[in-house]
Order: structure tokens, then sequence, then C-alpha cells
């Protein structure tokens, strides 16, 4: 379609790297042999730096990154996990530790760091850059990074949880173009599936659950097929035709930073998956109607679940009070 | 390369749509049939409403939009604006009227509404959807709305300020493409040139002030040609290749929200410029060293530009003023 728009020969590459054996013992692993040449690294997004902070000592331990779109969330999240982790006496007031820039904000409870992204691909990018980078000079190890986020429904209950299988993007495919110079390189979205697995069990009776692979658009209106934005010129019946297509493909959900999200954290070793509850039913209408209570209590869903991960992987919760409380 | 990736047969239709007379006497004009048949309209990312909230009450003697990426710097120029026009007593305390939500911030001094819009094109685009929506709905009229930005400089010094002539994307053309559905349309960047012009203008000795394409990326390591992200694959020689190739063809900025800014803009029928000042030169290097208090002045900078061109607009200075302090 463009003389300058081609896959790369080469883009091969890019996506055996991900098959590779990155996490050389479990460590985070940055793919950039020039950083290794810098005396100093400034994560000028995160308000951090290698001369400026002692990140070995402020993040060694970290072994569960979360991250999700809005601040407030990723707060709300961290406070939570204070309580489930029985660290409310130590720390009432949660520092924001990106508190020299108004980009992220960050938080940290005992092995969990609960960062925000902001909304679409290019923001959740930056961030990903800039913590991968701090996970890696941190020397950190056999981490987990979970993303925890909002969506459309797709033909699903509102309030569902959908556990992402497979990141897709607005054609259905399992894969993330990468512009590198001006070379579009396409990149694997495929997550962690024992992890998702793993995701899977710590549901229980309270709220539908499900697995399911998630679309992942550039924009909120005319690339998730709404009708309600300032421009729109496709009909009712074009926008449903798409919106079932998807479904038939197997999309359960739509949000904006899965596809890079996946792409991102399985070339650099990390383990991930992307867990989003689903604020609407996107064949049922385009806006967000549900009360500000009702859309808190949708948000809290997929903290639940990962914070039942966290404690059983921490030996705080037994499998069989898991099996207890499943859906067998 | 994709047999559902193709540029729509009919995507001048999306280009001429630019080219009409949009704003009928000066209002505003969303693209989108479907609007009138709602009979509410939330603005979910915003956290107003036209049931919740009386928007032409709230918004209808907007004149001037400045939207930038950080949710303080907005704030900070909402304060600068309170002193520039003599608003200061009225209103010490400024009001987010954002303030149900943290997706972005917003503070209206007089007819001048300032808000953040996040990190790159999807960010930028949810807040333009809903802002064009609020100012239709707002019933506003002659409208002029400009992005104040930071960015990275091509060739020129460190915080000189860069008045967009118009937007290019990473294959330096005047084009942004927009998925719709699954189907890929190419928008026209092009901004006002007379609003671009008069903000030259309004420069002065001060600091270096130039008009130059501004080329808008989806991210800021791999895709601007940085050395310094968590993933890298080129050499400092193809990276200094591309961004001289970029320069010779005009750029004298890297962003990452100028191109959808412009092509949402032209289409609504918004008067639209773009202004950045940029932080490095990338043909010296990647990373941002400056330090907070020369970032901070620097950010200042094109906010001058703009309260001169809205005090001219207001009549508040004249144009023998201006003239007396200009570059001749």
């Amino acid at each position: 379609m463009d003389g300058t728009r081609v896959f790369l020969a080469n883009s091969n590459q890019h996506i055996n790297i991900g098959k590779e054996k990155h996490s050389r013992n479990g460590f985070v692993y940055v793919k950039n042999p020039h950083l290794d040449l810098m005396e100093e690294d400034i994560l000028y997004h995160l308000a951090l730096g290698t001369k400026t902070h002692n990140l070995p000592a402020m993040f060694g331990d970290i072994k569960f990154v979360c991250v999700g779109g809005s601040p407030n969330r990723m707060k709300a999240f961290a406070q939570f996990m204070q309580k489930e982790l029985g660290h409310e006496g130590e720390d009432n007031d949660l520092e924001n530790i990106c508190a020299g820039t108004d980009r992220y904000s960050m938080y940290k409870v005992g092995p969990v760091l609960s960062i925000s992204h902001g909304m679409g691909i290019p923001s959740i990018s930056i961030m990903l850059h800039e913590l991968i980078k701090l996970l890696h000079h941190a020397k950190c190890c056999d981490v987990t990074i979970i993303r925890i986020g909002t969506s459309g429904g797709l033909g699903v209950e509102p309030g569902s949880v959908v556990i992402t299988d497979v990141a897709v993007d607005s054609f259905f495919k399992p894969q993330f173009e990468q512009v590198i110079l001006d070379r579009v390189v396409t990149r694997s979205t495929e997550l962690d599936q024992d992890l998702a697995s793993e995701l899977l069990k710590c549901s229980r009776n309270d709220f539908p659950t499900l697995m399911g692979h998630t679309m992942c658009t550039y924009d909120f209106y005319e690339g998730q097929g709404r009708l309600d934005g300032a421009l729109c010129c496709f009909s009712n019946e074009k926008k449903l035709e798409y919106l079932k297509r998807a479904y038939n493909a197997g999309v359960r959900n739509i949000e904006m930073e899965s596809t890079v999200f996946a792409a991102m954290c399985r070339l650099c070793g990390l383990k991930a998956a992307v867990i989003c509850v689903t604020l609407l039913n996107r064949l049922e209408g385009d806006q967000i109607k549900a009360s500000h209570e009702v859309l808190a209590e949708y948000q809290r869903r997929p903290q639940q679940l990962i914070a039942t991960l966290i404690k059983k992987r921490l030996g705080l919760i037994n499998d069989k009070e898991l099996l207890d409380n499943a859906i067998v």
C-alpha cells in the first residue's frame, strides 16, 4: 500500500525473539545492546533514574506488577492489596513513587507494584519501556505482570470479567504492528496460557468470569464501531455486522492496550496476563450508563481475582480453600 | 498487505468533508447523524452529560480551547491565563470541571478552556470526540483550538518553540490513518495557516520560535528512533539516517498527538494550531537531561505566545504593542 510502509523482510527475527529463552535465570530481559553503554538512565516519564535512585533497593523484591489505565483505580488496588496482604499497619498513607511527574502514578505494597498507564497503546507503551528498564536495573526476577482494565463486552453480561487468551487487533489478528523508524514490524501478541488458566481458577461464584479473545483498538469511537462519537459515517447495521464478526472470531471484549502490552512483555520475558471487566454489552449499546457505584463495584472484580492469585502464590491461601469456593 | 486492511475506495469522501464549509455560522460541527436521535449524551471520560449538566450555560461563551498532555501543565496554563486576563480576584481556586473522573482535567477561565489529553493519539482522540460534542451541545461558535505540547526537536536549539505548519506521520506524509470498523480511512492533517502565522507574529525576542513540520508517532522509543528504550534493534547510524531524512523533509519536531488532532479538528470546522516547545535536540541525544527548572521554563514558552494571541483577539493588547516587541 505504500513503498515505505512494508513488513520487514527480517520481521520474523523480532517474532522469533519472543520464542527464545528471555529471562535468563528469571531476570527481566531488556532487548537493547545500547543500554549497557549508558552511564545513566533517566526514566523520564516515571521521574526515576539510575543515578538519582537506588533502584535495586527500592524495587528488587518486586514479584507482581499490576497495571491499569486510571491512577485512582491503581491507588485503590494498592490500598486493597495492603488489606489483603496485611500490610495495613505498616504504611497507611500510600506514597506515589512517581510523585515527581503527573504522567503516571505508582504504588508499592510488599512484592506488588501498582502502576497507572493512561489510555491507549502509545501511553502504555511509554510506561512499559520505562517499567521494563526499571525492573532490569533493579535486578528483579520471576516477575508476573497483569493488566487490570475496563472494557466493552461483546455478547457477555455487563460486569463479566474476561481473562484474555490472546489479544487481537481491529482485524482480529493476534499481532501488533510496531513502527520502528519508518518500517512496520509485526509482533506476536500471545499471552502466558498457564497464567491465564491460573487466574481463571481463582474465580468464585460472585460474578461471571470467562476466557476469550480481547480486541485492542486505536480509538474508543470510530475504531470500536460506536455510533455516539463526534464523527460517525456508518450505520447501526454496519456496526452490528462488524461486532458480530468480532464475536464469531472469538472476541469477548474490546479495549485499547492489550496488543502492545502482550507483545512487549513477551519480548522481554515477562509472564503476562490481561484481565478486564466489561462495563456494558456493546451488542446492546455504546454509552456507559451504569451508575458510579455499579461501575466502581465492577472495577473491583478483576482486582479480587488477582489478589487471590497473589495470595496463593505467596502461600497466604491454599488450593483447598480455593477449591471450596470455586465453580466446579 | 492485507485483504481487510485497504484504503476505502470512498476515502476521498472523508477528505472532502474537510474541504466543505463545516462551521455553519461558526458553530462547531459534529459529523454524526446519530447524535440527534439520542435522548441523552453522556461524555463518559469527561464525567459530563447533557441531562446532568447545563452545557450551554457552563460552556457557551468558550472561544479558545487549549489542550496539552499533562494535567498539571494545563492547570498551570489556566492559572497563567487568570493572571493575564485579570480574572485573578474572581476565582483564585480553579475548579477541575472533570473532577468526577481522573482521565482528564479541565479548567475554565472566562472564554478560555484548558484541558489535558494524556499521551498519544488514542488518548487525545477520546478527549477530542467528547470535547467536540461538548462544544456542539453548548452551542459554541467561532472556537479556536490550540494544542500546547512538549516535543523532541530536530536540528533546533532545545527550548525552541515550533509552530506546526503541517502534521506528518512516521513516513513524513501529511495524513492520519483512522481505522473505522475494520477499514483504514486516510484523513488530511492540514492545520489553519492563518492561525499559525498569527501565532508566529506573537513571538518576541525571548526565545527561538519557528514554523515547521511536526512528526507524530505512535510511540516515544522505537517509533522515534530512540536508542534508550527497553527494546532497540537498530544502530546509532540508522537512527541518525532516519532523523536526518525527517529533517530534510521539513520536520522540526516530533510528538505523539498532532496528526489526529489536526484531522479531527479540520473535519469538525475547528480552527486549529499546534505549538510545542522542544525539550532536546534529537540529533544530539535521546534522554531528557535538562533540570526540572529549565524544563518548567521551556514549558511556559508556548503558553506566552498563546496568551498574547488571546489577549490580542480580546482587544486587551493592540498590534502596535505587539510590533514594538516583535522580531522584525
